[in-house]
C-alpha cells in the first residue's frame, strides 16, 4: 500500500527502506533535502514539501507516518498537514511522544474527521535489518487498515507488533519499555564496572560478555550489542562519563509516582543519568562543608 | 571422559544428563537415594557413597564436580572427599560459592597436591536443553584438562564458556552476573507493575511482553520466560508478593561497596527483595508515629 | 492589626490563637460551625460566611489568610472572596499549594488590583506554643505590610520568618523543606528499624533516642518528638506500616528531575512511602514468577 | 577521678580538656609530642610513653580511654597496654570501632581479668563546649565505675549518656547513629541543591537555612551548622564535590542487609558518596556506548 513518511532521520530513513523492500510505496519528506534525495535514490519517492507528499498519495485513505522529535514538532507537523488532508485520512505518530499529548491530539482530530494512531517504535538503528517492535494504540478501524504496514515493519508479519489498546496505549507502552531499558542498561553497566574494578582478577570484559551471551540468565539483545562494543573498545577509551536522557525515562518515573507505584530501579537509573551530567555539584559540596562543620573533617579544595 | 558429580538436584541432575548425552561417563552421588536412582535410570552411574563415587572413576585424573549449596556443605564435601582423592585430582565447585571461600579452598588444597577449579554456572532449569553459561576460574592446567566437560555443558563447544581468570574469577563473575540479573528482573517487574496499574488503558501484559520479544531493545531470555508465564497467569494470581534472595545479590552489593563502586540499581533491586519479606515493618510504623507527632496526622491502626 | 483567616483546622485554629495572643484581631471562617464557635470562645471573631468575614475587617487593607487544602479549595476560596474584596486588598495563601499554582493565581489577581502573597508554613501542631517557620514569597509591598503578622506567628519577631523571593518562592521553599523532611524521617526510621532488628543486643530505643537528643550529631526537633513517642510506645504497637504522602514530597521529586538535579535520598523516601501502601504488589509477584521460570525456584503462594 | 587517655587528636584533646574542667585528673598520651605538650600546657598530665601513662594512674582501678582510629591501631594499643595493666583494670574504646571487633576484644580480655567498655562518642569538634553524646556498651560493673567520667563528658550529668546494652552495643548504636547522620546530611544537601538550581527564584540559601532553624520541622543541630557555613560561603566556592566516608556508613549498610532490613535512604546516602569519588566512571561510559550501539546516539568524547 501507499504511505507518507515525515522525518527521514536515523529511524525514519530505515523504516522507509524496510517498507519499500516489503513492496509498499513510500513517499517521504524531510526538512533536510539530502535525506529526501537519499530516499529517492533508494527507489522510494522523496518530496520537498508536504503538499507534494500528499499529492503523491493517490490510492485509498492517506496514511501519513510522522517520525519527528516529540513535542512541538509533532503539533507543528499536524497543523501543517491538516489542511491538506481529507476526511478519513490517518495520522500516525511513530515517535516518542508523551501519551498525554497523544490523547489530546487524537481527541482534537477525531471530531474533525481524521484518525490518529500512536505507534511506540522500538528497534533503534537495527530495525532495518531486524524489524521494529511496534506497540500500537488507537481506534480499531485505522489500526486494521494499517496492518500491512505494521506487518512489514515488524520482524515478521505475525510477530513484534500489536494493537495494545485505545489511543495513547502505544506511546504509554513504549514509555514503560524505555523505562525498563534504562534499568537494564544501568544493571549491566554497574555489573561491568564492578568487574572492571576488581583489578586483582584482571578480568576481560569482552570475553565475559561473550560468554554470557550463550546460556546465561542475562542473555539479551542489549548484551549482544555490548559484547560487540566491548570487543572493539574494552576499556571504553575516549568516552566521557556523560549520559543524556531523552524524556521517556523521566515520564516513566512521573507516571509511576502518579500511579502510586514504587519503582526504585527505573528511578535510580534515571537519577544516575542526571548525576552524570552534574559538574561540581552543589549537593556533594554541601556534604563536604557539613562534615567540616560538625567534625572538623578536612575538605577537598576545587 | 569421566566425571564425578556430587549433588543431583535441579541443577546437578540436568547437568549429568547433558554430559551423558554428550558421551561422557557420569558417576553421581546425592544424599537423596531417589535422585541417585533416577540418575542410574537415565544411563549414568548413580552411587550411594563418596567411596563408591571415587571407586567408579577409573580413567585419568579424577575430576569431581561439586554442585551443593554454598557455604558449609562445600567445605564438608571437600573434607570428606579429600582422603579418597589422589595427588593431581581435581575438585570443581560449580555452585554459587562466595569467591573468597573459593580462594581459601584453592589455597588450602593446592599445596596438598589437589587442583581446585571454580565454575560459575548459569542457565537454571533450562540448561539441559539450552546449555549452561560457564564462567571458569582457576589454574591453567586443570581448566584445560576439563575442557571436554565444559564444551558439553555449554550451549556449543565454542560458545558460552571460558576461562576468565585465576582462582575465584569464575565465582566472582557469576556473582556479578546474578547482581545484574537482579537489576534486570526488577526493571521488568517495575515496568509490568506500571503497565498493570494504568487501569484506564486496560493493557494486556501477555500481549505486550510477546510484542517486546521481537525487535525491541529489551528483548531477552528473561522476557521470553516472562512472556510465557504471563500468558498462563496474566494477573499473577495465587502468588505472594514475597521474593527470597540467595546470597549472590547481597555479595555483589558488599563487593561494590568494598571496591568503592556506586551501584544503585543492583543495590535497590536487593533492597526491594528485603522489603518484600518485611511484615508490619518498624520503619514505616516509625514514620507513621513521627507524622503524628509533629503534624497531628492520623495514624492507620494495625 | 486585623486579619481574616479562612480554615480553622489543626493549623489555622492554632495560628488564629497565636495571633490573638500577640494582640491582633482575627476574624475567622470555617465551613465547620464548631470550629468557628471555638474561635469565638477564645476571644477572636468567628463568622459563618465570607461576607461576614470581610465585613468584620474594617481597618486598613483587608488581608485574608487562606489556610485550606491545596488545589481546588484554594481556587474556590479565591473565586468566592474576590467579589467581596477591594483594590489593594491582600490574599495570603499559607497552605501547601504547588508553587506553580501560586504563580498562576498571583498573575491573575495582580492585574485585577489584588495582592497575593505565598507563605510556606512549617511547625505543625506545635506552632501555637513554639511559633511557625514562615517562608514568604511575593511582592515587596504587601509582604512589608503584613510583617506584624509574620512577627507574631514566627517563634520570635526577628527569627523564623523571611521574604525569600518573588511570588512562588515561599511555596517552592516549603516544598523543598518537606522533601528534606521526608529524607530525615526516613533516615531516622531506618536507623531505628536496624537497632530494633538487632535482637541479640536487646536495645531500648526510647533510651537511645533520649541519649541522642543531647550532644549527638543527629539531635533535632524530629528526634525530640520521636524520643517522646518511643517512650510511650517503644514497640510502636497498634500502628499499621502505612505512610501517606501529602503532595509536597512528590512535587520535590518532580522538580528535582525537571531541574536535572539528582536527589536519590529524597526520592527514595517518597518511593518507600508509595511502597508502604502497595498491597500484594504486582512487582514482587512478577519477580517471584520470573525466579520460578528460569530457576525453578519455589514461589510462595498467597 | 583519674583517667588515662590515648590519642589526643581533634576528639581526644577536647575530651581531655572537658574532663579536666570537670575536676578529673587526665593522663594523656599521643604519638605526636606536640599534642602531649599541649595537654600538659592546659593543666593535665601529658606523657610520652604508655609506661608513663600507666605509672601516673595511681588511684583506684586504672581506666584507660583509647581514642585512636578504628581497626589495627586499637588492637596494637591494647596489645602494648596489656602487659602494663593489672587485673580489674578497664580498657575503654571510645572510637568508631566496628562492634564485631569490640565483642572480639572484650571476649579476649575478659577471661584475662580485664574489663573492656565500648563507648560510641558523638559530638565532633563541638564536644568540648557542648558535651558529647555517649552510647555505652559493656558489663555492668565497669560502666558503673566510670559513671563520673561519662557525667563529665556528656552535656549534663543526667543527659546524653547511657548504658545501652552488652558489649558492642555502644559501637553498634554509634554505627547506626552515623548511618542516620549520612541520610540526614544527604537530605539537606539535596534540598539545598534543588533550591540553588531554581535560578528563576534566585533564592538566598543562607537566609532560608536561618529561617528553617526556628520553628520548622527540619530544625536540627546539623541545620544550625549548615546555616552558619552558608552564611560564610553561600555558593560553596572553592570546595570540591568530593565526599569521603569513614566506615560507619558502610557498616550500617552491611548490617542492615545482614539483618534483612531494607534501608534505602541510608544506603543511597552511602552510594552517593562513593559516586562523588568516581572519576570518569566506567558505568556511565558503558551506558554511553550502549546507547550508541542500539540507537546510534552520539557519544560525548572525553
Amino acid at each position: 500500500m501507499e504511505i507518507g513518511l515525515i522525518g527521514l532521520g536515523k529511524m525514519g530513513g530505515n523504516m522507509a527502506e524496510r517498507l519499500r523492500l516489503a513492496g509498499h510505496k513510500v513517499v517521504g519528506f524531510d526538512f533536510n533535502p539530502q535525506a529526501t534525495a537519499k530516499l529517492t535514490a533508494t527507489g522510494s519517492v522523496g518530496v520537498n514539501s508536504l503538499e507534494d507528499l500528499v499529492a503523491n498519495l493517490t490510492t485509498g485513505k492517506r496514511a501519513i507516518w510522522i517520525m519527528v522529535p516529540a513535542g512541538d514538532p509533532v503539533d507543528e507537523t499536524v497543523a501543517k498537514l491538516k489542511p491538506l488532508m481529507k476526511q478519513g485520512d490517518i495520522f500516525i505518530d511513530g515517535g516518542n511522544s508523551n501519551y498525554k499529548d497523544t490523547i489530546r491530539r487524537h481527541d482534537e482530530l477525531k471530531p474533525q474527521g481524521f484518525d490518529f494512531v500512536d505507534v511506540g517504535t522500538s528497534g533503534g538503528v537495527w530495525g532495518l535489518q531486524e524489524g521494529y517492535s511496534l506497540m500500537i494504540g488507537g481506534d480499531e478501524e485505522p489500526v486494521k487498515y494499517l496492518s500491512p504496514i505494521f506487518e512489514a515493519l515488524a520482524p515478521a508479519a505475525d510477530k513484534g507488533w500489536g494493537h495494545v489498546g485505545p489511543t495513547g496505549s502505544g506511546h504509554f507502552t513504549k514509555m514503560v519499555h524505555n523505562g525498563i531499558e534504562y534499568g537494564m542498561m544501568q544493571a549491566f553497566a554497574e555489573g561491568f564496572a564492578i568487574l572492571k574494578a576488581k583489578e586483582s582478577l584482571n578480568l576481560d570484559l569482552a570475553q565475559i560478555s561473550e560468554i554470557w551471551r550463550h546460556g546465561s540468565v542475562v542473555r539479551s539483545w542489549l548484551l549482544d550489542l555490548t559484547a560487540e562494543a566491548l570487543k572493539e573498545n574494552p576499556n571504553l577509551e575516549g568516552l566521557a562519563a556523560y549520559v543524556p536522557d531523552s524524556g521517556e525515562g523521566r515520564w516513566t518515573v512521573f507516571e509511576a509516582i502518579d500511579l502510586n507505584i514504587s519503582a526504585p530501579v527505573i528511578t535510580e537509573a534515571l537519577i544516575r543519568r542526571l548525576r552524570s551530567r552534574e559538574d561540581n555539584n552543589y549537593t556533594d559540596r554541601a556534604l563536604s562543608i557539613m562534615r567540616n562543620a560538625f567534625g572538623g573533617h578536612a575538605v577537598k579544595k576545587s
